[in-house]
């Protein structure tokens, strides 16, 4: 068993509380341990009393986490540089591995805070801190590991993408814009860390030490925000093939001097990056081996940001409990079954030649009802004088009547072939 | 120092010779030791004989890599069922740690490579097999490892990617497309094996054992390929909004059962696995806790492959070189600077309000001129009887030179505002 303490109960914090409980089996399953939340340390206990499971210990000092010779891990998700940055001091010289979502204490103390961690011979682990459930810097630090990374085009405030996402499509000016997002939770009362860019600028500076191991702070770097742009920008942006995203950018000039910056950018729109919409984060990635490279994910709220938190509670329990044949994840197989292609569904897109004369159209859409399949488009463009192709978007069926029904196409007179039948994209 | 025993040399063994060479600094930094590659082991040694260097021992006989005592981790690169599964085997039981990219024998045999690797406590690492130099299989196995996976929807053959790709915006029929490919080395000779789905079914059941820790064979599961599809296809999936894409499914039926398949599908041009064109690879994840998430990367090659390969050998090492604190990989940080922003360049979005009279445009060029500042793209449009707005893609300038120019701009009797001026973005 491996023992948590977490500090904060916010909205991060439940968001653990909630995956550790929800897949407790595929967790310790993974891990061969399970993993349990020990103690949480809140400011107020008044305002948690009755959010925290009696079997949980619930306490507003943090020091009874740190103390504690059974907890191994700290995950810290209260945010802010104080008191974060002595919780995390401390925690480490205790020889606690610490878990944080905090960007602004990793940003602004990363160096100081991974020599302690190595100093005391344990990690540090800050994946929640930079583009919420993407596993980004696990993927600098281990799935690139090879490369040396020579640039990295960050979407990483949700926020900001949102407002911008909605002045690309619905025409409304910032005001209005920046209201509805608050009323539905993508911005904060006070929305002036995102609209300026801070907040994607600590992120910035955070994938910078990651990716070309530099300690740079957020007031080394150009940083312009959102709130300068207007609704004629997104008109010409359209006109000329672009999408405006508040971009985090670094790339290596040479070995040792760097460009870093944050601000709004054109993006043509055929790269990944155009295509990144509303709350969603991405990094464009590019190593000198693994050429070009983007993840996109969630990058807020509490189950992604937990999903990465909890995912490094996992990467470090392993650590913790079984340092050889860690990676072998897979030994212990399920049974599992293989649902018959026949039975599953999807829309189909299906292609037909057919006879250009009177009823034709009537012919078909039987066959349709027959096999009680509805039609979400249709269109008919005629090839010759005396054919025709009718091209179908089903609604969704399964692939037996899908089948059978091509097969009753096949044999009415009016169609001379079904060309085509393809299956769409189904979520 | 951890020694390699690299069996093949092909492409993708060259690649990883080639990382290891060239990222040698990087890499020993990383890990706190160098990585060596001992002994090579291809089939003729009068192929290669003058392809390797003469440090590196030559042989074509593999247990002489099995049985060497030095050598850490077995590399395998050659591809197919066997001898690869012979070699994978002897490796494992010898409680070397293998690294291969061959997507066959894992597919066939990774049961038993699993328990295997188990029983004598080494690992067995495949994220080469699967997506080129995307980290997938480590995502899956960490970065997600909170989430339980509910579906993947993967775009796993770069061959046939690039043909539908070809046939969706170049509107030339298969053959050509196919024969282009050739010649250009994104299709084999004998493309069979892609163009079926044969590679792609493997993949998906790799990506299956890891995301759902099933063990499901390729003849399970339902394969269609692309060679099926006409040009009339992609013209109505344009008229209906939609690319076409071979896909690989999974997807979570209940806790054991599970829809697997390879085929064509139509995908709704607004979603991000609609934009992965031409060689390009990419996997959309579907997790419980991060909801839905995307990676994408080139699929193959010697240098993404072996960033991979290169990538599994360093996490690897790491188990072997320092069991503790094997994630701060940034406590050496550089001396890095940052590149003054004045000094950086883009291209930038200039919006001008002028007067509506004539010569302004002479004059506003000429103040570009005067900046040595050449125009990409120009339009303008009238806002107001006396006004008119212009708009400004510029070439590359520097930050320095964009602001002297707004300044001059902006004192330009016939400008009588610079509204908006926004970067494009850099590549």
């Amino acid at each position: 068993m491996i023992n948590i303490g977490l500090i904060g109960f916010g909205t991060v914090g439940k968001g653990v509380y909630h995956i550790l409980e929800q897949n407790a089996a595929l967790i310790s399953e993974r891990i061969g341990c399970s993993i349990v939340i020990k103690k949480i340390a809140v400011r107020s206990l008044d305002t948690y009393i009755n959010q925290v499971p009696k079997s949980i210990c619930l306490t507003n000092d943090v020091d009874e986490l740190i103390n504690d010779k059974e907890i191994d891990i700290i995950v810290e998700v209260i945010g802010g540089e104080f008191p974060a940055y002595d919780i995390i001091s401390k925690a480490l010289n205790h020889k606690k591995h610490v878990i944080t979502a905090n960007k602004e204490v990793i940003s602004k103390h990363k160096k100081y805070f991974f020599k302690l961690a190595k100093k005391n011979g344990v990690d540090i682990y800050f994946e929640a801190a930079v583009g919420g459930g993407i596993p980004i810097i696990r993927s600098l630090k281990v799935g690139f590991a090879a490369n040396k990374i020579t640039a990295f085009y960050g979407i990483l405030n949700g926020t900001t993408n949102y407002i911008l996402t909605k002045l690309d499509e619905e025409n409304l000016p910032y005001e209005e814009v920046l209201k509805n997002a608050q009323s539905l939770g993508f911005a904060e009362a006070d929305p002036t860390m995102d609209v300026s860019g801070m907040d994607a600028a600590y992120k910035c500076t955070i994938l910078a030490a990651v990716a070309f191991k530099i300690d740079v702070q957020v007031g080394d770097i150009y940083c312009e925000g959102i709130d300068k742009l207007s609704l004629g920008d997104f008109e010409y942006a359209k006109e000329f093939g672009f999408k405006i995203k508040l971009l985090a950018f670094g790339k290596r000039d040479s070995d040792d001097t760097f460009q870093l910056s944050v601000y709004p950018t054109m993006i043509p729109k055929d790269h990944p990056l155009a295509h990144v919409r509303n709350e969603y984060n991405a990094v464009y990635i590019v190593g000198d081996q693994v050429g070009d490279a983007l993840l996109l994910g969630k990058g807020a709220g509490g189950a992604p940001t937990g999903s990465a938190i909890v995912s490094d509670i996992i990467d470090c329990a392993f650590g913790v409990s079984q340092p050889v044949s860690r990676r072998n994840l897979e030994t212990h197989f399920i049974k599992g079954y293989v649902t018959p292609f026949e039975k599953t569904d999807s829309q189909f897109f299906l292609r037909l030649l057919v006879s250009n004369e009177t009823g034709v159209l009537e012919k078909v859409t039987r066959q349709f009802s027959k096999h009680h399949v509805n039609i979400e488009k249709i269109t008919q463009r005629e090839t010759k004088a005396e054919t025709a192709e009718l091209v179908i978007v089903t609604q969704k069926i399964s692939e037996k009547n899908c089948l059978s029904l091509v097969a009753d196409l096949k044999k009415t007179a009016a169609i001379n072939s079904v060309i085509s039948k393809i299956r769409v994209l189904k979520l």
